[in-house]
C-alpha cells in the first residue's frame, strides 16, 4: 500500500516525509482486533458531533449531515456491507474515511478537539457495558440451571468429598447449589465492576482534556454513561476496567473448572452417578464406544486460557510511563477472547445441566459406610465423651471394621461394645445416612429443610439484580 | 520426632497404624506460614466456646474455663512466650495442643461439631478483614501524599507524555492527581471485597453442616461478621475473597508500578523535574556518584511478584474436585506476601512523595515547543479551517520548524504565512504554554481552575469511606 | 447443521442416539484454530497412508489412490480452493471427508489403528517444527541488525546506566550487544526444544500404541522425525514441547521489551540519542507534531501477552489426569498467536534499528561529568587509598561539586586537593571519558579494543547453529 | 538504626547528607531473602581475593590475611554462630562488615575493581548452580521410583483413560512409565539450562568491566565456571538463568500435578486401584475415617505456586531499562521458594509411591468390556470392512449391549451376528483384555514385551546424565 493513500496517513502524516514501510503498518494496524467496536464508534461519533454542535463547532446542518452519514454507516455493518479499505488502520480510521467519502468536508470537522486516545476508550467501554450485561444474564441461566437441578434432586444422597475420599453423605441438590454461590458472588462482582466502567472517559483530548467547550455530563447523558472521569490523563490511560473484567472472566473460569471437574467425576463409569446427554457429548475417531464430557472438560481447559488473558494484560500495563502508550493496544484482543469463551461455554453448560440424567441408585450404592464414622462421634458425644477421645474411639472402629472386612452398617451392638463400653442399643440411629443428613441441620447444612430454605434464598437472588 | 508425640496424629491417628513420614510430615505442615492467624484462631475459637455453651454441649464452667485458658494463649502469643511443640501441625492444634496443657479435659470437646476446614478459613477471613482495613489506611495515605503535592505543585508546568513523547503540557498537579483516580478506585474495590469477605464460615463442618445446633447468626455477630455463608460445601471450599484480594493486590501494585515509573523516569538526569530527598534514595557500592531511586524501583518490580501470586491461586484453585482438598492450604502464603509488600511500599512511597524536590524552572525548559502543535491547529480551527486539514498544515509547519533548527515559538508571522494565509499576527496568543494548559478547560481538564475543582473532588473522597 | 450431516458424527456417531446441540458443536469444533495444520495434517497422513501399505493394511493401487488424493487436497489448501463443510469439527475430519469425496471407499480405510489423539499432536509437531525454523530465521536477522549497528556505532560514546541515573560511560556499540546476547540464548534455547519437538508420536494410537504392525521408525524417518516416543501415553498427553515454546517465546518478548524501552528512552526528546526513521513511527490523529515508537512499544506490549499465553497453557496442563483430555484442545491458540507475533515484530525491529539516527554529539553532551567518579576511586586506589576509603572521598567531592555547581571536570587539582591530599596534577587522566572508556579492558568489558572481539564473537555465532 | 552505623551507608554514604529512613531501609534490605548465598558468596569473594592478587591489586600477605577471615566466616556460618548486625544490608554487606571486622584495612580493598551487580549474581548463579545438582538427584530419585513400580506392577491391568472415561486396557506399569519420560525431558532441560548458567560475570564491575585487570578465565576456572560472560551489561542484568529455572520448575510442577491427579483418583474408593501407606497419608480432625492422600495433593497444589512464581519473575523483568534496576533484587525469592517447594515434594512423592499398595483384582474388575470395542473394529478391519465402517458397526453393537444391559463379553456368536454378519466364531479372540494389550505391540505400545523394553531404555537412561 502506498502511504499516500492510507487513511492514517490522512490523518497524521502532514509532519512525515515518507509513508509507513508495509510491516510497520500491519504491525501497527489494529483493525483485525478491534473492527468488533464498530458500532459502538459510530455511537460514541454520533454523540460527540452532537456535543460539537451544542459548542457551536458544527452548523446544524453539519451535524445533521454527519448524522445521516453516521446512520448510513451503522446500517452498512449491520447489513455487512461496509467495505474495509486496505489502508484503514483502526476501526476508527475507517469510520472517519468512509465518512469523508460520504459527506465530505464536514467529516474533517469530526475530529475537532478528540484523540483517538479518548475515542477508542470511549467506545471500548461502550462495548464492554453490553458484553457484561449479556455475559450477566448468561450466568444467570447457568445458576437457573443449578437451581433446576437442585429442585430435581432433592431426594437423591451422594457422598460428600474432602481430598477426593469420601467424607460424609450430602444431598446431591446440596452440591448443585455449592455451585450456584460462587456465580452468585461473580453476578455482584460483575454489577460492581459495571458502574465502574459505565463512567465517559470522552472530552479527554490526548491527555490533557478537549480545548472545546463541550458538556461532558450531557455528553455521558447522550450514551447513557452514569459519570465522567475526574482526570484526562487518567482517563485515556486507564484500563482497569478491562483489569477487572479479566479477573472477573477469570474467577468465573475457575469456578467453571470446578463445576466441570465434578461433573466429570461423577459422570465417570467408576463414580457413575451421573450421564451427560448424546447432545452434549462426543466420541472418538478411534474408539466406538466412548462417551465424552467434552463441553466440561473445555470449560475446566479454558479456565487456562482466562487466567492467561489476566495474567497477560496486568503485564502489559505494569509500568506504563504515559498517558497512552501504544502497548494499550493490547487490551482489547484478551477481553474480547474471554467474552467470546464465557459466552461459549455458558449456555453449553446450562444446557448439560438441564440435560443430564441422575442415577441416585448408583449414588446410594457408593456411598462408604465409613462417612458415618462423624455421627458415630456425635453420637459418643451425646453419651458424654469428649469429641477428641470420641473421635479416636471411632478411629479404632473404623480400622478394625476394614481388618474384619465388615462394614459398621452390618456391626452388631456387641461389636462396638467390644471396641468401647458407651455404644448401646441405639447406636444404628447414628448409621443411617438419612438421619445423618438431617442432623446437619443449620443454616446452610445439607438437611433436606435447610436445602429447601437455601433454594429459596437462591431464587430470590435471581429475581432482581445481583 | 515420633507419631505418637504429634498433635494432629493426636487429633486423628485413631484409624492410622503407623505414624507419618518425618519428610511427609515437614511437608505437610503449615506452621511456619499459618501462625500468623494465631490470635484470630484464638478469637475464632472463643466465640466457638460461646456458641458450644449456648447450644448446650459445654457447661458454663467449662465455658469459662476455656474462654480463660484462651485468654492465656492469646496474652502469650502477644508477648512472644508461646512455645510451639515439634509436633504441632499447624497453628489450630498448636493451639489445641496448648488449651489441653492449659484447662485439661474440656480442651477435648472444644473441637465439637467443628472441622479444620470450617475453622481455618474463619481465622483466615478474620486475619484478612484486618489486614485490608490496615491497608485502606496505608493506601489513603498515599492518596493524601498526592493530594499534597499536587496542591504543591499548582504552579508547575511540565510537558505531558504520549509514547513517551511530549504531547502537550499540563500542570504538574495534574500528573499527581492522575496516579490518585487509580487509587480511589482501588478503595472501592477493597470495600466492595471486605463486604464479600465478612460473612462466617464457621458452622459448615466439614463439608455438610454441623450437627451441633449452634445459632449461626449470633457467631456472626460475635465475630463482628456481617452475614452467615449459605451453602456449607461452598463455605469451606470458598478462596474468592483470596483471590479477589489477590487481584486488588495486583492491580495496586500496577498502579504503583505506573506512577513509580513516572518518578524514576522524571528524577533521572535527562528528564530532571524532580530530585528524592537522600533519606529515600540509596547509592552504590562501586560508584560513588550515585544516588538511586530503590523506593521506586522496587515498587515497579514487586508488581511482578503481585501478578504472580495471583497467577498462582488461581491455577491452585483450577478444577479442584471438594469440598476441601489440601491444595487449599497454598492459599495463604501467597495472600501474606501480597499483603508485606504493600505494607511495606506504601508509606515509603508517600514519604518519597512528600519529601521529593520539584525543579520547575528544569521542568520548563524541557518542555518543547512543538507541544503546542494541537493550539495551533485549534488556532485554525478557529479561523474556520477543518480540523483535518488544519492538522495536516500544522504538521508542516513542526516539519519546516526542523529543517530550519527554529523552534515555532521564535517564528514571525510572515513565516507562518508562508506556510497558510489563514495564519494572522494572533497566531502567537496560540503558543504560550499557560494560555495552553488554561484552554484545557472541561471537567477533568488540565487547566488550573479545573485542577483546583478536581482537587476539591480529591479531597472530599479521602474525608469518608471510598 | 443437522447431525446427520456432521463429518464428526460420520467419525464417531455409531453409538450416538442423537446429534449434538448446535452450540455444544460449536464449542466443540476447533477448525477456526486448527486449520493452520492443514498441511502438515495432509503431511502426516500421506506418511501414515504407505505406512499402512509397507503393513500390509492397504494395497499398492489404494495407496496411490489415496496419496493421489492427498496431493489434491493439498493443491487446493495451498490455492485456497478448499472448500469446508459446516460440519466439518475440525481440520482433521475436513481432510478426511474430503478425501472421502475424492477417493471414496480407501479413504474409509486411512483412520485404520491411527487415532486423533496421535494424528493432531503429530501435525502440531510438525508445524511448530517449520514456525521454530521461522522464528530462528527471524531472531537471527534481528542479531544481525544489532551487530550492524554495533560495528556502526563504535565512535559513539553514550552514559551507560543503572537504576536509570548516569553510571558510566560506554560505547553505544556495547549496548547493542548487550541486546545481541540474550537472543543468541535464545537461538541456543530454541535449537535444544526443537531437538525434543522433532520426535514422531503417531502410531501411539489413542494412548495404547496402535495394533497395526507399522514401523514407527520408517514412519519417522518419512516425515523427517529424529525420534519415536517411547510411551504411548505420554506421546498424546505430552506438551511439554508447546508449553517450552511459549516459554520460549515469553523469554524472546521480554529480551524484545528490554531493547524496546531501551530504544523508546533513547528516542524521547529528554535523552535524545536516536531518532527512528519515519517509515517506522507513527503520528497523533489530534498532535500535528507527534513521532511515536509505535513498534518498540508494541514489542514492549505484547511480551504481556506472550508472557500470559505461557502462563494459560501451564494452567491448562495442570493436573490433567488423562491421556487425552479435550483441554488439550487449548493448545494451539496460545501457540499461534506467540508465533504470529514474534513473526510480526521481529522484522519492523530489524528493520527499525537499521534505519534509525544516532546523534553522537547529542549522546556526548548528555554524559554527567560524574559518571567518572569510579575512575576517580580507582585514581585513588592507584595512590594507595583502600578501595573502600577511595568510594567515601570521591563521594564527597561529587557532594561538593554539586553544592559548588561546579562539575569535577572543571576542578582544578587544588579542588581536588582540598578534600583530599592523595590528588595530584595526573588527576586529569581520571576524567576523560574515553580513556574511562579504554579502562574498562577485560573481555566483557567497554574498551574500544574488547567491543571489537566481541563483534567478533557475536559474528561468529550468526555463521553457523546456534 | 542510626544511619552512621548502617554498612551499607558506609558502603555509599560518602556523597549523602542523611541517612536512610527507617522504612525506606527495611524495604531495601535484602538481607532476609539472600543470606541464602552467605557461603556461595564467602566463596566468589575469595576467588575474588586471589584474582585481585594475581593482578597485584593485594599483596600476598593481604590476600592470606583475606582469606583467612573468609575462612573463620564461612565457618561461623557453617556452625551458626556468624552475627548479623541490625545494619547490615544484605549478606554481602554483612559479609564485608565481618571481614573489616576481622581483618581490619585490607577488607577495605575487597571491593576493589568490583560491584555489587556482578557480586551478587555471582554469588546466586553459584547458589543455583548447587540447587540444580541436588534437584537432579532429587528427580532421578522419584523417576528410579517410577521404574520400580513399573518393574513390580507388571502383571496389572488397569483402565486406560481418555477425557476420563475409560478408553482401551493397559498396564500399570505403562501408566507409570508414562510418568517417566516427562520427567526425563525435565532433566535434559535442568543439565541445558544448568550450562547456561554456569557462566562467569564476575569482572563485569557495575556494568562496563572491571578496571582492574583481573584474569577473568581465571577466575571461571577457581569458580568452576565452564565459560565468562560475553558483554558486561548483559552480564549484570541478564536473569534468563533464573526464569529458566523457574520454567523448567513450573514444568516439574505440572508433570508432578498430573502424576499426583492420577494417585488421587486411583486412591479414591471409586477407582481403588492403589492404598496409599499410612505413614504417607494423614487424617481428620473431625472425622475419624479419613485417610488422605495429602502429599500429593500438595503436588498437585503447589504447581500454582510454581507457574506463579515463573510469571512473576518473567513480568519483572519485562522492560527494565538499565544493567541493574533494582528491581532485579526481586529475583531470589522465587527461586527459592520453587526450590524449596521441590526440594520438599520430590522426596515424599517418591516414597509415597515406592510405599503404597496396588489392588490388582479391583482393577481388573473395574474394567468395562467396552474398552475392547477398538479390538472389535480391528476384527472387523482383519475381515476386509474398512475401517471407518468397522467403527460404525462397533458403535453400534456397544448401544444394542447397553440398551439389553449385556457386556459385549458376555454376547454370543449369534448376538454379534445379528447386528453384522461378518462377526464370526472367532470373535471372541478380540474380547480379550490380555490379548488386547498384547495387540498393542509397537514402540512404546503398551504389549507386555514393549513394556519390558520400554523400562530397560528407562533404566539406561538413569544411569547416565540426561
Amino acid at each position: 500500500m502506498s502511504a499516500e493513500a492510507s487513511s492514517s496517513h490522512m490523518l497524521w502524516g502532514g509532519r512525515f516525509q515518507s509513508g509507513p514501510d508495509p510491516r510497520f503498518w500491519a504491525l501497527n494496524a489494529s483493525l483485525p482486533v478491534d473492527q468488533r467496536l464498530a458500532l459502538h464508534d459510530v455511537r460514541g461519533t454520533a454523540a460527540w458531533v452532537r456535543a460539537l454542535a451544542n459548542a457551536g463547532v458544527l452548523t446544524a446542518a453539519e451535524r445533521e449531515q454527519l448524522l445521516a452519514g453516521l446512520a448510513r454507516i451503522e446500517a452498512e455493518f449491520r447489513a455487512g456491507t461496509f467495505s474495509f479499505a486496505a489502508t484503514d488502520e483502526d476501526i476508527h480510521t475507517a469510520i472517519e474515511r468512509r465518512l469523508k467519502e460520504m459527506v465530505g468536508e464536514p467529516a474533517l470537522k469530526v475530529h475537532t478537539g478528540r484523540s483517538r486516545n479518548d475515542q477508542v476508550v470511549t467506545a471500548f467501554r461502550l462495548w464492554l457495558r453490553d458484553a457484561t450485561d449479556e455475559l450477566d444474564d448468561l450466568v444467570r441461566d447457568l445458576q437457573t440451571a443449578l437451581v433446576q437441578r437442585a429442585e430435581a434432586d432433592q431426594d437423591v444422597l451422594i457422598p460428600g468429598y474432602t481430598h477426593l475420599q469420601q467424607a460424609q453423605p450430602i444431598l446431591l441438590s446440596h452440591w448443585w447449589l455449592a455451585h450456584f454461590w460462587p456465580l452468585h458472588r461473580d453476578r455482584q462482582r460483575l454489577a460492581q465492576l459495571r458502574a465502574r466502567l459505565n463512567v465517559l472517559p470522552l472530552g479527554s483530548g490526548a491527555l490533557a482534556g478537549t480545548t472545546v467547550p463541550v458538556d461532558r455530563t450531557a455528553l455521558a447523558q447522550d450514551l447513557g454513561f452514569a459519570d465522567i472521569t475526574p482526570n484526562s490523563w487518567d482517563a485515556v490511560s486507564d484500563r482497569d476496567f478491562a483489569a477487572e473484567f479479566l479477573f472477573w472472566a477469570a474467577l468465573v473460569g475457575v469456578h467453571l473448572s470446578r463445576l466441570a471437574e465434578g461433573v466429570i467425576l461423577f459422570s465417570t463409569r467408576e463414580f457413575g452417578f451421573l450421564s451427560l446427554d448424546d447432545a452434549f457429548s462426543s466420541g472418538s475417531s478411534l474408539m466406538p464406544q466412548k462417551k465424552n464430557p467434552d463441553g466440561f472438560e473445555l470449560a475446566r481447559g479454558k479456565s487456562g486460557a482466562l487466567i492467561g488473558a489476566l495474567t497477560g494484560l496486568l503485564t502489559t500495563l505494569k509500568a506504563l510511563p504515559s498517558a497512552y502508550d501504544k502497548d494499550l493496544q493490547e487490551d482489547k484482543a484478551p477481553v474480547f477472547r474471554a467474552y467470546d469463551d464465557l459466552r461459549a461455554l455458558l449456555p453449553v453448560l446450562a444446557d448439560s445441566l438441564r440435560t443430564l440424567t441422575v442415577h441416585p441408585e448408583r449414588a446410594a450404592a457408593a456411598l462408604d459406610p465409613d462417612t458415618l464414622a462423624t455421627d458415630l462421634a456425635d453420637y459418643l458425644v451425646r453419651k458424654g465423651i469428649p469429641f477428641r477421645e470420641a473421635h479416636h474411639i471411632v478411629g479404632q472402629v473404623v480400622q478394625r471394621a476394614a481388618a474384619r472386612g465388615v462394614p459398621i452398617t452390618q456391626w452388631s451392638v456387641e461389636d462396638f461394645r467390644a471396641v468401647h463400653p458407651a455404644f448401646g442399643p441405639d447406636v444404628r440411629t447414628a448409621l443411617d445416612p438419612w438421619a445423618a443428613v438431617a442432623r446437619r441441620d443449620v443454616p446452610g447444612g445439607t438437611a433436606p429443610a435447610r436445602v429447601r430454605e437455601q433454594l429459596e434464598y437462591a431464587r430470590a437472588t435471581l429475581r432482581g439484580p445481583a
